[in-house]
């Protein structure tokens, strides 16, 4: 058959944005690349893979004759969509949370359980959370080796997450406070010298700040980022009882989660096995040789495609147990180019 | 007697310019306040009390008279001078590293261990680690009704831990940074931007970055200062077996060390239990409600006393254990107001 057709929902925001230039330098393997969005967006001129495209409104009839729609809209939009999508014929790969824990639709991460996208009853297979995904290709590399039974995770979330209004803010901030050398040293003053919190996507300054809050309140005081990060890995995975407690931060960096994991397993583990599996890892490239400053930041990391790690340490006092550093690209690995290996997997299917 | 004579080494220092303002904000248990520094800065004159003071040259006799000696200084050089101080009959509180694990030096936080402070074989007393004492408050208090068994810490510490060149530092990189508002987006972006690094106190761009490294390399990975999060936490607490696992991260925020705390206990926890134990710990503000916006952040707290805690979860799959976020001024109960309070201890003792 000829060349599956791509539909890219979504096209102008964050993610979309980074999806355009992943789709321009990942093999060849789709035919037309259609680019949808918003009716406010429709008309707009975007690039991709060398060619001008004309970004079209999203309705039903937009997913005609195609193979395979991916979404990075808000939930509610792809609560709306993805099923219309499917009902058309289109293999539709969410971003969203929309259905990463519908038991009928699959959430797969291509390093850990590809075997799962081609199961997908509803014709929507689910992309994983961002912070989730940061870690799960270092994650299912040493889970497969060593077989894993609890995570303590601390998260050290960039802005970008929370769309493009992150960044802005972010840079807005700064430029307001750069050039106080004393700001930051007073309680309240970064919350006095910054614009109006009402129009941040935070509930408190971001700029020479980190703020313990991602997603909003679930039961018993958990955010939703933090409940996802512990569900997600468990289906991921497929350890349906697997351990996790996870805090998340945001902190004031533009684009790659970075995140402290405290990983138990059921046999016995060493640094040098775990530097080992990740080595081999295709995707997890290992930056560990503090001696020589060499660990993973985000600002050394983003904007390429790997997971990273770094500070590989045998706990001191908890058996079988591990503390790494792993930083991953939320906008590339954490979403588009983890939704754009999903859609790969589903067009070899096709082509097959 | 007469009110005792306080020395303070290391006047000029980032933590000794915090303990000026604190001294003269105390209880006025002092007669004599004598500043001592380096020969280099001798004959600068500071505030303190309201009164102009001029600062000495270290020197054995500067000692002279002296009852009580605070340390603010390198490790090296608090391990020549505390015992120099001590000989000469003071008590020296020292906030280096060089006596925290002797023995025959107490390692004391007054909520903790106040006790301790009146056996000190070697007239020396020491001040704990910065990030230690940002949760030795909360966690003493839940320790003395919950028994502490074990702790997973990830770190959110400011540049001011690693003295005056931390906020200069992150300063003049937000300074170089500031107005460019695509910096952060491609790999290594920050780092050719920002000033040269051979300059800095970190050993990678701080400004939109976090950066996993604090202190110097030890055996098997680990930084000094997780490991002094753990042996620390276990001289303080006196659990000599207290399981602890920490990973140190430097983060974009001037002063206040932030931690995540994964806190397991030996008898069953509530939330409600451990916020009214904590809201009842005359030195621990609990701010934890999430629905309203209401938590801790460096922002809201530097500059103040208290140990602030917020975000205090049940961990879901982990038996007997609280997810906790927790922020702490690193200069002032990390570091000078901790020594002052050890030291009204020994004015007390001396006064009695």
């Amino acid at each position: 058959m000829s060349k599956p057709t791509l539909a890219v929902v979504g096209a102008t925001g964050a993610v979309g944005t980074v999806m355009l230039d992943i789709l321009s330098n990942r093999p060849d393997v789709w035919g037309e690349i259609r680019l949808i969005a918003s009716p406010r967006s429709a008309g707009k001129v975007l690039r991709v893979r060398g060619e001008d495209v004309v970004v079209q409104a999203l309705s039903p009839e937009a997913f005609d004759g195609v193979d395979v729609a991916m979404f990075d809209v808000p939930d509610e939009v792809s609560a709306e969509w993805a099923p219309i999508a499917a009902a058309r014929g289109a293999v539709a790969v969410d971003n969203s949370g929309a259905f990463r824990m519908d038991p009928d639709v699959p959430l797969v991460v291509p390093e850990c359980n590809p075997e799962a996208a081609r199961v997908r009853p509803k014709g929507i297979i689910s992309n994983p959370n961002c912070t989730t995904l940061s870690m799960m290709a270092a994650m299912g590399a040493l889970h497969r080796e060593y077989g894993l039974k609890a995570l303590v995770v601390a998260s050290y979330q960039a802005v970008s997450g929370a769309g493009v209004a992150g960044p802005e803010r972010l840079y807005d901030e700064v430029a307001a406070l750069a050039g106080d050398r004393a700001i930051g040293t007073v309680a309240g003053d970064v919350r006095k010298a910054v614009p109006d919190l009402a129009d941040s996507p935070f509930p408190a300054p971001i700029a020479f700040n980190v703020v313990p809050w991602a997603g909003s309140l679930k039961e018993d005081g958990w955010a939703s980022e933090e409940l996802k990060v512990r569900n997600e890995s468990r289906k991921i995975l497929g350890i349906p009882d697997l351990k996790v407690s996870a805090t998340c931060v945001r902190v004031p960096v533009v684009t790659t989660h970075s995140l402290a994991v405290h990983a138990t397993f059921s046999k016995p583990v060493t640094v040098e096995g775990a530097r080992a599996i990740l080595d081999a890892a295709p995707t997890v490239v290992v930056l560990d040789d503090p001696a020589a400053g060499v660990f993973p930041t985000p600002a050394d990391v983003v904007g390429t495609d790997p997971t990273y790690v770094g500070r590989i340490r045998q706990a001191l006092d908890f058996p079988d147990t591990l503390d790494l550093f792993v930083c991953g690209d939320n906008l590339r690995k954490g979403a588009a180019l983890n939704t754009a290996e999903i859609a790969e997997l589903v067009a070899a299917e096709l082509s097959a």
